[in-house]
C-alpha cells in the first residue's frame, strides 16, 4: 500500500483523499488543516487522521471537538508521496521540508513549473514522471486543454491552437471572491500563462490563449479552435473522445447546454460531489471547417485534476507501467465511467 | 407494498421518487415526462418505468433510445396513490384524471391549498390527512416556517410571527430564470402569500410575511421574528431544535455562514444532490429579547418538501398511525440523520 | 427637420430617441408604447408625443396620468422615417404598415437581414444605404465586430477572423431573464449566427464565431483574432483606433480590466445613462504573433447601434453625403468623443 | 465659501467632491488619491486639484499624465473642513492630523461613533451638529433607517422596530468582491449592529436588525416592520413620505419592482452616476396591521449618505440655522427632487 499524505485539505485537497482512499493499492495516513472548520468535520467523518499546520492551533480543534494526530512534520514522517493542495504559492514553501524528509511530492497547478521541475498530465506524459521525487500536476485550465490537444495530435497532428477560456469567478464554497456583476479579463494581456503552461506538458505545440472571468461557480468553459494537420471527419473526433478514458460527450438528446445542466447532471447521475473529472466536451459544438476544428468544453475546476494526481503517484511510485492502466484503475477504483 | 407514481419527474418529482424508491414499504410504479431530456436518462438509469404525458411524443422518446411503458393514463392504473409533481398550475388539471381512476393524489405547493382540500405538514397535522383522496404538500416556504413555528407554539406559545423570506432566483439547473443583479421585491404588497399558507396548516397562527427574490440558486433564507407566550432559554430552544427529526442547528464551529458553504457541506458529507431535507437554522443566530425570538433558517426549497410526500402517502394510505413513526421511517430509510 | 418616429420605446428606442432629438437637422416627431411603465413618465419627462399600439389601452395610460396622442398609424403618418425598435420578431409584422403609408423604416438586429434587404453599418456600407426605403441597421455584436474588421481590412487586409463573444445575460433592467450562474453555450452548435450577419455587411470576411450567455448585464466581451494580409505594429493600430470615431482605448494606465469598471467610468464622465456607443478595445490585449492579431473589446450592447441609427436615418434620406460627415455631426451632437 | 477638501477619492468621496462644487457656497480644494486610476482622470476632468497620499507615488501620478498638488497635508492646510472618505478604519488614523491642524473633519458610516464622537443625520440632529470640530455621518444603511424612523417616531411616536437588511454583495465598479451565489449572513448574529448605529442618531428607539449580503451590486433592500404608538393611516402616511425632502417614492404606475429597475429609471431621469439621494419606498408596500406598519424601501449605498455630507458642512461651520433650509439649499443646488 503506498502511503500518502495530503497537506492542505481544501477545494483540492479533500477530493483527492477521497480518491485515493478509493484505490486498492493506496492509503491516507493523514490529512492537514489550518483552523477548525466544516471541512475538518468532514475528515473525522472520513476517518482520516487530522494534523495541523500549526501546534499552536491544537487548542481551538480540540474545543472543535476534534482530535489531533499531530502536526505536518510528523504527518510527513508516515508518507511515501506528499500531495501537496496548500493554496498556490505556499506549496513551494513546503519544498524544503519534503526534501528535508526525502518524501516525494506533488503539486499543484498554482505552483510555478520550477517548484517540482516537471509538469504531468496523465494521457501525456505519463512515463516521463517515473521515479521522480517532485512532479506538478497542471491546473484544471491546462489539464483540459492537454487532453484534448494531445489526442487530436497523435492521431492528426496540431498546428496552431487559439482557445478563450471563459473561467469561473469563485469556487461554489468561496463566498468571499466575485465578481458579482462584470466580465474580467484576467489578464488584459494576450496571451495568458495558459498557453505557455500548456507547453510545459506539450512543448511541440504551437498555442495562444486568452482568459477572462466571470461570476458563476461551477466549471470553466473553452472556446477552442485548433488547425488539423491531416483530414478529420466529426465522426471520428466523436469516437477519439468517446473512447479517451479522461473525455466524456454531452450528447444533444440531453439537452443540455449550459454548467448548471451539467451540474444538475452530474449530482443525479449520483457523482459524489457532482463531480466530473472528465472534460465534458459539447458533441453539437464540434465543427470542422476544412481541417480547422472547433468545440466548446466545459472543465470542472475542482474535479479534473484529482485524478490526475492519483496516476501521478503510481507514475512517481513506479508501481504502474503503463499510463493507461493507471488511468483504468484510477477510474475504476473511483466507479467512474466518461459521461 | 404501496404503489407510487410520479407525475412530473422534474426538480421535485425526480427527488420523490428516489426517497420513495428507498422505503421498505412503497415502490415506485412510474414516472412521467413531456420530453427526452437528461432528466428522461437518470430515470433510465434508476430503473424507473417511463411514461409520457401525450403519445405524440413517442417517436422523440424512441428517437433518443428511451423506451417508453405508456401514457399518463396507463400508469396512473398501476398507482395507489399518484404524486404530481408538475410545474403550478398544471396539477390542478390533472384532478380530473385522478376523480376518474379513484386514484389517491398529493399536489405540490405550487397549486392551491383548493386543489386538494387539505394542507399537509409531516410534523404538523399528520392525522389529519389519513385516509384522504387528496393532499397538498405545502410550498418549500411554508414547511420551513410551520416546522419551527409548531414547534414553538407546542412548547411555549406563539403570539405574532413576522418573517422575511429572501428566496432564489432560480433552481440550480435552470439557466433562463434571473435575476442577475437585482433585488426583486416578490410580491411588492405586504404581505406575501406565505402567510396565509402557513395557516392553511396552522389556522391559529397570526403571521405577516414580506418576501423578495436574489441573484441565487440554492436554498431560501428566512429572518424570523417570534413572540413566544412564555419564557424560554436559547439552551431550551437549541435542544428542541437539535431533537427535531426534521430541522438541524448550523452549528457556529463549522464556520458556516452562507447557503453557498452549507451546500459544500451538505455534499462533502455525502448527501445524495446536495440535498437538505432539514430546515437549516443557524445556532449563533438565535436570540432572544425578552420573549422575542429571533433566528435565521436557510431552506432547501428542493429538498424539505421531499421527504413530507413520503409521509403524506403513509398517511393517506393509513399504514402508520402515528406521524413520529413514519417520519423516522422516511429518516431511517434514506439514511438521513439532521444537521 | 427630418421628421422620426420611434415605434417601441424600450431599451433601445428610449436612446434612439434622445439621440435623435440631439441632432440638429431632425426631430422626434412621437415615440410607441404598449403599457403604460416607468418608460411611458420618461417619454413624458423628455416631452416626446406618446402613441399606443393599441387604442383599447388608452384608459390604462390616462388612469397612470400619461396623455395620448394617437395609435401608432397616427404616428407613422407624422415621420419622414420610422425607427422600429419593437422586440425582435415584432418589428417584421409592422413592414405592412410601413409599406402601406410609404414611409422609410430602420429595423434592429433582432429582425432578420431579409427585412429590410440591407444591413446597415455607419462606418462600412454608408454610401449603400442611400435613398433606400428600408434598411436594417445590424445587432449590437455584428456592429462591434464589423467596425474593427472593416478599419484593419481597410489597411491590412483581413484573412480569417476568428471570435469568441461572451454575452450578457440581460439588459441592466430586465429582472425576468438569467441565467443566474451559468455560462450557457448560445448557440451549442460552431459556428454561431454572428459570422453570416458579419457578412451581410462585409461580404468578403472569413470569419467563424462562438457565442455564449454568462450572468451579468452590462456589454458583451468579444475575445478576437484576425489574420491581417500585411505586416502590422501595434503602434499602428492603436492610432488607427484612436482616430476612429466609434472605437476608444481601455487605457491600462486607468486601471480598467472589466466591463464593471468601464460602466464606472461612462458614469464618472458623466455619459448620459453610461452609455458607451464606441467599442471599447482595451489597448493592452492587443497583441501581434506574426501577422496574427489578437484582442479583448467591449460592447455596450444598449449603446453601440444607437449612433448607427442616426446615421442610417441621412443617409436614407440622402442628406448628408459622406459617412464621415454624418458620424461626425452625430457624434458632435452628443457631444460625444470617443475614450 | 466654505473650503472643502476631499480625503479619499473613492466611491463616496468623488460624489461628495461633485455635490459640495454644486453648492454656492462651497467649493472643493482638493481632493486625495493613493495611486492612479480611472478615478484620477475624472478629477483631472472636474478641475479639481488632485493631492496624494504618499508623495513617493508622485512619479507613478506624472507617468500617467497626472498633475500633483501636493500631499494630502498641503491640501488640509487649504480647508475649512476635511470629508474623510477613506476605507473604513483609515479614517480614525487621520484624526490626528485633523487634530494637529485644528481642520473640522467629517467622517463616514466606516468608523466607529467614538471617532468623531457624533454621529449625524441631516434629518434627525442636524442642530446638535452645530459648530462641532468632528461628525460623523451614520452609513448608508442606518442613514436610511433614521430618515423613515424619526418622520414615523415625530407623527405617530415609534414603539419596537424590526428590521431585516438585504444588502448589495458588492459595489458597481468592484470586481474583486462577492458572493457570486450565495445568500450570506453579515452578521449570523442578530441582532446586527446596524440597530445600535440607529440608537447613536435616535437613542429613544427599541430596534432589532438582522442583516445579509446577497449578490447584487446597487441598493440595500430593507424589509421594515414598526409599532406605531398612535393610528395612522396609508393614505397619511404616503403623503408624510411625499413631502420628505429626503425619502421618495416609488409609485405602482410605473411597475417598477426591483433595484435594478430603479436604477434603469434614475438613468433615465438623468440622475447624474443614476444616483437616488433619496430612500426609494415602495408606496404599493406600505402596509397598516392595526398600529403595525410594514414597507420595503431601498437605500442607495453610493448615493444617499452624500447628501448629508453637505448638510453636515454647513452645521459645522453653523452658516445656516435650520436642517430645513440647509436641506433644500443642497437639493436645489444638485436640482434634485425625490422621486
Ligand atoms: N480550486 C480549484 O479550482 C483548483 C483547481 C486546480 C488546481 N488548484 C490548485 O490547487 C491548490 C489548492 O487550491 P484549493 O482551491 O484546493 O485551495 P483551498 O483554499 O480550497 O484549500 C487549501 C487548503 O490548504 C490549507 N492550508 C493553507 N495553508 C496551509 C499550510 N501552510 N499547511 C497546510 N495546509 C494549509 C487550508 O486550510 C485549506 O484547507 C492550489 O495550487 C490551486 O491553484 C485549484
Ligand atoms: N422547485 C422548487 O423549488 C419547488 C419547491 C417546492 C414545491 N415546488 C412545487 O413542485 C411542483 C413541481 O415543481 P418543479 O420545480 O419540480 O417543476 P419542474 O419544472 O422542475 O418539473 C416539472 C416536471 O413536470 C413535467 N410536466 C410538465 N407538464 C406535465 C404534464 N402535463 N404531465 C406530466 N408531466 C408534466 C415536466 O416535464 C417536468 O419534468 C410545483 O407545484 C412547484 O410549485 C417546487
Ligand atoms: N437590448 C439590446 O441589447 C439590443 C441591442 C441591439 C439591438 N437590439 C434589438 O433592438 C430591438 C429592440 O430591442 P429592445 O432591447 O430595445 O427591446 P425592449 O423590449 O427593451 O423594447 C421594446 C419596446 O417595444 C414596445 N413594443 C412591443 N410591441 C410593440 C408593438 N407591437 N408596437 C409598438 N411598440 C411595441 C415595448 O413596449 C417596448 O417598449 C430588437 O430587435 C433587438 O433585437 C437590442
Ligand atoms: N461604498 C459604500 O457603499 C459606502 C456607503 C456609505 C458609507 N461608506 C463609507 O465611506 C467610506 C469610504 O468608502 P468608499 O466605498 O468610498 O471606499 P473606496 O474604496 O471606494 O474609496 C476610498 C478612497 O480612499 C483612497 N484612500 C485609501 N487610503 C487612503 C489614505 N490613506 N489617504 C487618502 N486616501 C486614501 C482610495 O484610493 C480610494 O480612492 C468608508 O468609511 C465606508 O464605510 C461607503
Amino acid at each position: 500500500m503506498i502511503k500518502v499524505a495530503i497537506n492542505g485539505y481544501g477545494t483540492i485537497g479533500k477530493r483527492v483523499a477521497d480518491a485515493v482512499a478509493a484505490q486498492p493499492d493506496m492509503e491516507v495516513v493523514g490529512v492537514s488543516k489550518t483552523k477548525p472548520s466544516a471541512e475538518a468535520y468532514v475528515a473525522r467523518q472520513r476517518g482520516y487522521p487530522l494534523y495541523i499546520a500549526e501546534m499552536s492551533k491544537r487548542q481551538a480543534f480540540e474545543d472543535a471537538g476534534l482530535e489531533i494526530a499531530g502536526d505536518v512534520t510528523d504527518m510527513i514522517k508516515h508518507a511515501d508521496v506528499v500531495v501537496d493542495a496548500t493554496p498556490g504559492g505556499i506549496g513551494e514553501k513546503n519544498k524544503k521540508l519534503y526534501e528535508l524528509y526525502g518524501v516525494k511530492a506533488i503539486w499543484q497547478g498554482g505552483e510555478d513549473h520550477e517548484v517540482a521541475g516537471f509538469s504531468f498530465c496523465s494521457s501525456c506524459n505519463y512515463n516521463e514522471a517515473k521515479n521522480r521525487q517532485f512532479v506538478r500536476v497542471v491546473s484544471c485550465n491546462t489539464t483540459g486543454l492537454c487532453r484534448i490537444i494531445q489526442a487530436m495530435d497523435e492521431r492528426y497532428g496540431v498546428g496552431r491552437v487559439r482557445a478563450t477560456m471563459v473561467r469561473r469567478g469563485s469556487d461554489p464554497g468561496e463566498i468571499k471572491k466575485g465578481p458579482v456583476d462584470a466580465i474580467v479579463l484576467n489578464p488584459v494581456k494576450v496571451p495568458s500563462h495558459h498557453g505557455p503552461d500548456v507547453q510545459t506538458v506539450l512543448p511541440q505545440i504551437d498555442i495562444t490563449t486568452m482568459a477572462m472571468i466571470v461570476p458563476t461557480t461551477f466549471m470553466h468553459m473553452h472556446a477552442l479552435q485548433m488547425d488539423l494537420k491531416s483530414d478529420a471527419t466529426k465522426e471520428e473526433i466523436l469516437a477519439i473522445i468517446e473512447k479517451h478514458p479522461r473525455m466524456g460527450l454531452v450528447r444533444a438528446s440531453t439537452g443540455i447546454t449550459s454548467t448548471a445542466e451539467l451540474r444538475e447532471y452530474a449530482q443525479d447521475l449520483g457523482r459524489p460531489r457532482a463531480d466530473l473529472y472528465e472534460s465534458a466536451i459539447f458533441a453539437d459544438s464540434i465543427g470542422l471547417v476544412g481541417r480547422e476544428l472547433f468545440l466548446f468544453q466545459a472543465i470542472h475546476q475542482e474535479a479534473d485534476v484529482v485524478v490526475e494526481n492519483v496516476d501521478a503517484i503510481r507514475a512517481m511510485m513506479n508501481v504502474v507501467d503503463e499510463a493507461a492502466v493507471s488511468i483504468e484503475m484510477t477510474n475504476r477504483a473511483l466507479g467512474f465511467t466518461a459521461l
